[in-house]
């Protein structure tokens, strides 16, 4: 399978990229992961995406705040495709890194999920990898059959 | 390859989604388009997620203005990844679909571009279907070749 | 009387739902109240909102955060009037759900009340049961002059 | 059957407002139209909404822009449920007469609408009578179907 | 010298409001203080309006918050000057109060001062008292000349 | 009876302004317009309001736009009540305006009026003048009613 | 004197960016015109910025709209000051653009002018060259009094 | 070399402002640090930027919060380039402040960075004294590869 790259603009952004590693793993999905900065090291994060397809990976996750610019420096020099994370921190909630992510020129697509939504980046990932992958395809919809049963537990658990 | 599924929530959205039909067929990649209504005709909405991954598609593209639900509503029928198109002309530019169709809950992605940026999301979709399928990522690599060097041309010809 | 449902999207809702519950009760309005996720289970909400007029529910009130599709979903498959909580949590104080509830389509109404505001969705919806119910009426305005008592009796305690 | 009044705060609203009451009239709700101003002829919204009950109406609906107060003005006076209109033409696309619509304070509830949605104003409204008019809640069930069907016949349409 | 009137929507609002008062006090200015409710005592919030002028007021200060509809609803009612403090609390940092507040048609304007601005609600009414009040105006130049003077100190310890 | 100052940022203001002069005028209040601007010639704008209160002046209105300092840097310098007419034009409808009129620290308040509430602060300049002058009072109060009597006329005279 | 490089994303930027360039040119200021792309040409654009200073460059202006990196990633290759001038054309007036050139990460400044405020970027870039250039600090000092007779030309012509 | 004026508004800012005045000891930049409030300390803002450049100024940083006037009252007066620190505090996570600051009139920029951005602004300051200082150029590259080695150290250590 593919390889799922995880970059996060700095080590602050850890606690919440680890989500999406969580994911991954409960998935069995190979994943290498990168501080790589948009802006302190836009040399690194260039040379990671013109290389990504070629080193193995088929799904590249960004996860940056403030002027979050590190999917979109990513996806400026791959063609994989690169789900963008807005990380809350900056202003008004997000905001301004979920514009910085999602407003993209054309020709240049990131795909963004809800702030601080890193759990989901990772979901997004496989379901990516599992358009060509009946086994994960199978495992995405266990999962979900599990997230099913869950709401429908709580619901028949409920006293109020 | 698989195919696309284009869906919009109303044939109002058609001039915008039709870029994204153009980008499809200028990638040679095949696709099926339809009018479902998050809110008007969820039957065939969910029908047509709940089927999508046994009827040959592999991503599905889903454009909606003010509270757009149906990117997510089809994201809740299906493990395929759900590309989200925010349609402008509700508030504030957008904002409302934007955030309608971002923020989604934990376990049910969607893959959200620019307010309006329907070419994108055509993109997005072939990105992730080049994942595996190495000619259309030639395409798209040549593509992003002959963007920047209408770039460049420009530059060579810009007098100020 | 026509008992009301009372929905929530997740269990993590429920100490604000508490607040709507509470306010039914000291009114005698009967009530069901469920945990449907319109993303996790969706067929759930769809059944209950398909059946909830012929089961003897008059009004629904449903409570969810971020991309709140929940109140729409279910407005999308009954004609029962629908009440929507936006949940704060997600950005921007609650703006996402905000706006993800109100911003409905022509054709399928939410009425929604103010950001977490779970006894107001419960007085609305006993407001609706009392356009033809003489003692529900009685009751409320019993309530309204009560609330404006102690408003009076603060204004005569005031010592600044 | 129940009356709507339907309420406006200036004669420039009447072009949104008609939209209303042209959905009314196709539902054979009967209505009374007026226009009271929150703040220029408080005084009459005031005694509309205290003797709107004995007069024999059943919902009371509310379209205002800018600091939107008629709606809750209305609301304070009333145990009938009030629906409120946030009219766009101030700042930032409606957002101030939506955030002066719906952020009411607990006790005294609006059922907003969309920023502009006089129709759907109209639609919750019947909703509401029709609770326990089980003729009207048909015909709403035949629109609901209807609306669908133009849907239907729409995606069918589609050529792209 | 013309009393200001100092209403609050609710006691919640004192600790705030306090400091209007605080302000009014230290120049010696008249004042009563009462809790009115836009929406659940208006009748009291209207007779206090209607009878200000004739009961030896000179300006009107309004606190409220979400939806704030207390200020207009008392100007509504005089032709006397009214300030209205948005306050925080509702959402988006009192974004909603102060659109409420500010925003409101011709023919019937609120003085608005800044989000939780007690303190400069209680000067605007004594710079509106000291038009035509010489020794008012004379201890407001002192204030302004001592907020000063601790500016210039704060600048002169200043160690960094 | 003491002047109002009129003050805009730039000769581009005056279709807005001139609805306040009009306002003035048919309130007959004296009144004197210019055109300082804060950034521009901020030398005169600090002259004119240093000097406000020595040379007639009761009540000074300010109109600007964008970063609109305008209505802050006349009350630095002056404590006659400012008024402060934040003009669109700039971003979001003129929340630039709003928010740098309104959110002045403690200590230098500005009377904000509406977006492009030109009128009104007309109207509450004559409001604060008339706290202590019946004759102006009584030609207000006659406005009120006339205004008043508009809206009754519309509401009378509608046919929908 | 070290020149001005006008950078800009796109050549539908260019009427924009001429009011930079008139600007520089009615200062007496060399400069340099590119269209380099963030995310379409990012090659270009990173080595123009690592070369800049070399080249004879003191100042890099750079204009973009939507999630504008242009500006960030020139200051992620460069040391000299880099001036972003954010376009409207996106959402909310520019916002996107503000925030994404103006929350830039510690380390990384761009100095953000207004929402299509391109004079002003080139003023700054003068005021910038100007520091150790007393003949242009002259120039520029001669454009203020200008500006500011033009005021008072105004202010003296006013009819109202 | 010239000295970097840094001004707060008001001596809680100066946690803030540390920052700023801690990067600038760092890169040996001299700097002379002041509170002064644009309104109620106008005078002694006005004389400071007036003499700025004559006492040896090169770069005036400024910092205030809320209606942020500071940054632009400094620019009126002074053909230095000017940097301004919107600081949050006020509403929306320092919106307020930072549209305050940005949103200059064509004539009287001001160089804004991030909010709460103090150390950007620092170095912004040295950036543009380096214009034509190759040592502190050189200090500033040093600093930007101390920078980069610092995230690649992170990168080569992260264990997931």
């Amino acid at each position: 399978m593919k390889k799922v790259g995880v970059i996060m603009g700095s080590d602050s952004d850890l606690p919440l990229v680890q989500k999406a590693i969580d994911q991954l793993r409960s998935l069995d999905i190979p994943f290498e992961a990168h501080i790589f900065s948009a802006h302190r090291t836009p040399e690194e994060a260039r040379s990671f995406a013109l290389g990504a397809r070629e080193n193995g990976f088929g799904v590249i996750i960004a996860a940056a705040g403030m002027a979050a610019h590190l999917a979109g420096a990513l996806a400026a020099n791959t063609t994989l495709p690169v789900i963008g994370i807005p990380c809350s921190g900056g202003m008004q909630g997000g905001l301004d890194a979920l514009l910085s992510t999602v407003q993209m020129p054309s020709g240049v697509p990131v795909a963004t999920v809800a702030v601080d939504g890193a759990a989901n980046a990772a979901l997004l990932a496989a379901q990516m990898l599992a358009i060509e992958d009946a086994a994960l395809a199978e495992r995405l919809a266990q999962k979900k059959q599990a997230d099913a049963e869950k709401v429908r537990h709580k619901d028949a658990a409920l006293r109020v």
